[in-house]
């Protein structure tokens, strides 16, 4: 398995630069959400209000580029893809935001439950997205977070379809991962939270749900990125979802962290 | 016993003004710590990064004053005695900071020690400072905080003097507590963190360590009132130690929220 460092160096020389999704299984991955200083309060207290979607794994101060979770990193270049939000919208997708890079930046790291989808697979829980080599599906919902600041929105939610008799397994493993969303915020009928159309996911891609699964529903680290979207920021740099920063830490370290 | 709601309004009109060691046993009890805006994310980083010691439980926006934890409360009048600090220098002690309120105060009420003391107590381990109506011994340690912004300064200690055959239940009493300091930081030797003089403590009063008891230290919500005096902020104002904001939650609530 290549190593965080090497994989890190890959997408800086833009040799990869697709999702993310099952690389290095088991090291922690993390979202990014990229704000000027004058914002970094009320995203800081957003993300405290929120937990269960926003579980900050590392802050970098302002104009700060390497994370004290990967040795060597730059995160201007280390995300595969990034999302750039002007006033709200958005304006484009680029493999660097070195050009964009302003010393009053302010980079949160949010835990990703692809940290947890390591641990699912060696318990023998299929995970059908790895498997097709695609983006999890993920969808905005009918849950709304709590407000801080500028900053509120819909929890944001990503979806595996999980066989009927490994679902207590899955909520189980997923549980021990406080800092990468835990367990399931909603189980079975996607309704019921909101989500119309199943088969066409907000973000991500769509996996098939068959007869003897289930869809299960995880807080997911978007969620942060939709509440900057609504707050109309002048200026916002994301990952592109599914497109994660992998840290050196293991899954394990940052459980046992403090 | 009196309700949290009645001693706040105790406090509020004067009629209550020391230490709130041992009252309103069951209940949560805070620490405070207020900045104005432009501090507020480097403190919140500061705390973020300090979890032991500053293990923050209600933020308030910018010129809010009820606590979410406290229905009706004010924090401008709700807390026995506060201290004003400017450009880093204590300025003076009053029993409301109604006249130095500004609408850019954010307001961080902080976890404290005294909240798992009921529990010790209910579970007979005797703390001296409460049988002689003291506030608790607090004490400033070689241990360094980690930095964030403006903020840094040594990690502040609360010291309990616990009968040896009893240690071992105090421990594991606090560890269950992680929102109020959780377990000790250090037991016996004072002079291995960095306290030299035992008996005179840094904030508080002293309590006689005897001849069956061990000091034991634990994490204290001083801390970031220190790092917040070392940062020089122009204006800054805390509770004065042992002088607590008492909260609507018991402690099984708190632990459980979420």
């Amino acid at each position: 398995m290549i190593s965080p460092v090497s994989f890190r160096e890959e997408i800086r020389t833009n040799k990869f630069n697709t999702s993310t999704a099952g690389y290095c299984q088991d090291y922690v991955q993390a979202n990014l959400v990229i704000v000027p200083k004058e914002y970094a309060f009320d995203f800081f207290l957003y993300t405290y209000r929120n937990q269960k979607s926003c579980p900050v794994i590392d802050v970098l101060e302002p104009g700060q580029v390497k994370s004290a979770l990967a040795e060597g990193s730059d995160i201007r270049t280390d995300i595969p893809k990034y999302h750039v939000y002007k006033d709200g919208c958005f304006q484009e997708e680029v493999t660097s935001i070195a050009s964009y890079w302003q010393k009053d930046f302010v980079s949160f790291l949010i835990g990703c439950s692809f940290t947890f989808e390591s641990e699912m697979v060696k318990s023998d829980i299929p995970l059908k997205h790895i498997n097709l080599n695609k983006n999890v599906a993920m969808y905005r919902t009918s849950i709304q977070t709590e407000a801080a600041g500028p900053f509120s929105g819909p929890l944001v939610v990503s979806m595996r379809p999980i066989k009927k008799a490994l679902v207590d397994k899955a909520v189980a493993i997923t549980e021990k991962y406080p800092q990468m969303h835990g367990g399931p915020v909603h189980i079975g009928d996607p309704a019921e939270i909101g989500i119309t159309a199943i088969e066409k996911p907000d973000y991500g891609e769509f996996v098939e749900i068959a007869e003897d699964e289930v869809p299960v529903f995880w807080a997911c680290g978007v969620t942060p990125q939709a509440a900057a979207t609504e707050a109309k920021l002048p200026l916002m740099i994301t990952h592109a979802p599914g497109h994660m920063f992998v840290t050196d830490w293991t899954n394990d370290e940052l459980l046992n962290r403090k």
